[in-house]
């Protein structure tokens, strides 16, 4: 057991005051944990566009202030009481997305949205007591989306980490908390791309080119990306793109360039932007009678899509996914598993790594569309 | 072979010269049918929606003058060269949903939408030399649907007629050319409804009161039928309707009803009305995390669905159904003999029985919902 178990920790936290203001490293007082609950000292965690989305005000929910943060590794520190899943020393990775394995849904076979801890996540405190564990300078902060990375200690709810191989290099694995399973389980759990399919991605960031190794590794015979940045033809193709279209540079909706080159549509189409005019042009460049579109992206609040009906009523599929379809805690580890036997990249997103001192800085990056995935280093 | 064969027959039709005006009966000629084409002797025929919303001007690619009628059942009077599928005396349901059993769609073994004869059927003729083979005092008149069964005889390809068993009474099995397919269908090979699932079904006319059959036949635990007409209430029972709801006694939205009835939603919902709103109100009326809403009715021209995209990424799936997912002219005969087994009804979906001089009171019976089927007697 470590010597701080039990006790309340002070650490570093990169503190989110407001919207649209930048984060601000704080002493953060981290509680201990409490029944059902784990405390992680966060080694590594990357950055995710829903944490940009939150900054920046978008998010009517958005509660502040917050410590944001949701992509990471780390390792247990303590555990509160019945605590049975994880230990002290434990090699760790937090999910937003819970498994409890007794709710209706966990048990439903049907969905990975986990409902157990959503009650308190939903409002930025822990189930047991419907409180925070952070405070600073005696003032509670907010957790996030139950994980909280953005801190050198975290507490999250027992049933939202996935315990991991420790032969895996944390400043990596990180990223399989969000961007990487999102989009390869969007393909192998949502679409169930089969062999020979056409694909079309609406977006290369790490999400579209994880749908894209995801496709390549399902056996698609076409996968095209599509993107307004011509740099990510020659990334794309590194994840298993076999088209490259930029809209900008047709006259037409890009929706009737897709489907003029694929004699009618593509067979699955996955949305990994978070615009909902590219969702509708997701869903009508798939073919007629089964082409079924994915939505993957993230939309402003407030924002609809809309299609004709005729679009289903002809046999077109709309669906979404979350975190990729997968249950955290048991497919986590096995995405760990196949990253170590190399049978998903990892590696090849990560194109900046810094201090937690230049969170900012990463955000700007993102923003830029200059960084797939940043990793943060918290030590 | 009939002494008819490859002459011209005059008979009687009710044309639509033009939109929103009532049908007038005409003498019409009949040509001989062409190859891959059959001409067929309609003994009945129901009325649909489809055929209203046509007549009433909805539909912009509407043509007239035209021949409506989709939903029949009649004796193959002749065949053109090459028919090998039928021949004279055959019994037979015309189907608009054509089986070539040799296109993309046919072979892809995902969907029931044939693609051989549309580019003809699309624009009211026929394929082979693309004209129609209806005439009225020199003036051809379209084709409907590649059916066009409001006259006592018709023409259609030999890809869309289904050769049924000569036991069944062709006055009931006309139905089985459109509505009663359409409901069932829905259920079984769209939806895929499983036992002890609920169900929601928003429209109780035949095609909404088929879902309920078919959604009971499937195990279906509760289904709920939405209908603003109170009389459907004990009507929808028998077709397995377990409770009932009348959206005008209730304040607050439909869907909110259903989600708090049903402890978060049904796990399938049915929209058999055509209101682009109430499709809406169906898709969120889903159960998170795998809630499946299909549409089934047809919407007005240019009127479009619309929902937040959070609703898919939740996990509720959006999808459409046309012909309920049947291969026509291989699960015709099929449903044909389920009814002849009573396991499927058709009898109770019959409302009123009217000669051809009547149709266009037939068109107000359904326009002021007073019937479920009309069926015309031809001769």
């Amino acid at each position: 057991m470590a010597s701080t178990q039990g006790q309340v920790i002070v650490c570093k936290a990169a503190v989110a005051w407001e919207a649209k203001k930048p984060l601000t490293i704080e002493d953060v007082e981290v509680a201990p944990p409490q029944q059902g609950e784990v405390r992680v000292k966060i080694s590594y965690t990357a950055l995710c566009h829903t944490d940009a989305y939150t900054l920046d005000g978008l998010d009517p929910e958005g509660l502040f202030p917050c410590i944001l943060g949701h992509e990471a590794a780390g390792i247990v520190e303590s555990v509160g009481e019945g605590v049975t899943e994880v230990q002290p020393g434990d090699h760790v990775i937090p999910c937003y997305q819970a498994e409890c394995r007794e709710c209706k849904f966990c048990k439903s076979g049907k969905t990975n949205l986990c409902g157990k801890v959503r009650p308190a996540t939903g409002v930025g405190v822990m189930l047991n007591d419907l409180k925070s564990r952070f405070t600073v300078k005696g003032q509670p902060i907010y957790h996030f989306m139950g994980t909280s990375t953005f801190s050198q200690f975290t507490v999250v709810h027992a049933v939202s980490v996935a315990k991991v191989s420790p032969e895996a290099p944390l400043e990596k694995i990180c990223l399989l908390g969000c961007g990487i399973p999102t989009g390869l389980g969007a393909v192998w759990n949502t679409a169930k791309v089969e062999p020979n399919s056409t694909v079309a991605i609406f977006g290369l960031g790490t999400v579209g080119l994880a749908v894209a190794e995801g496709a390549k590794a399902a056996g698609a015979s076409r996968i095209i990306g599509i993107d307004i940045d011509d740099n990510k033809a020659s990334l794309g193709e590194k994840f298993g793109v076999t088209e490259f279209i930029n809209p900008k540079h047709h006259q037409k909706p890009i929706q009737e360039v897709i489907v003029g080159l694929t004699d009618g549509g593509v067979d699955y189409s996955f949305e990994c932007i978070g615009n909902v005019d590219i969702m509708r042009s997701a869903l009508e460049c798939c073919h007629k009678g089964w082409g079924t579109s994915v939505i993957v992206g993230v939309a402003a609040a407030g924002k609809e899509i809309s299609t004709r009906p005729f679009q289903l009523v002809t046999g077109r599929v709309w669906k979404g996914t979350a975190f990729g379809g997968f249950k955290s805690r048991t497919q986590v580890p096995q995405l760990v598993d196949k990253y170590l036997k190399k049978e998903i990249k990892v590696d090849e997103y990560i194109t900046h790594n810094l201090p937690l001192s230049e969170i900012n800085n990463a955000f700007d990056l993102m923003h830029h569309g200059r960084s797939l995935r940043a990793v943060i280093h918290m030590w």
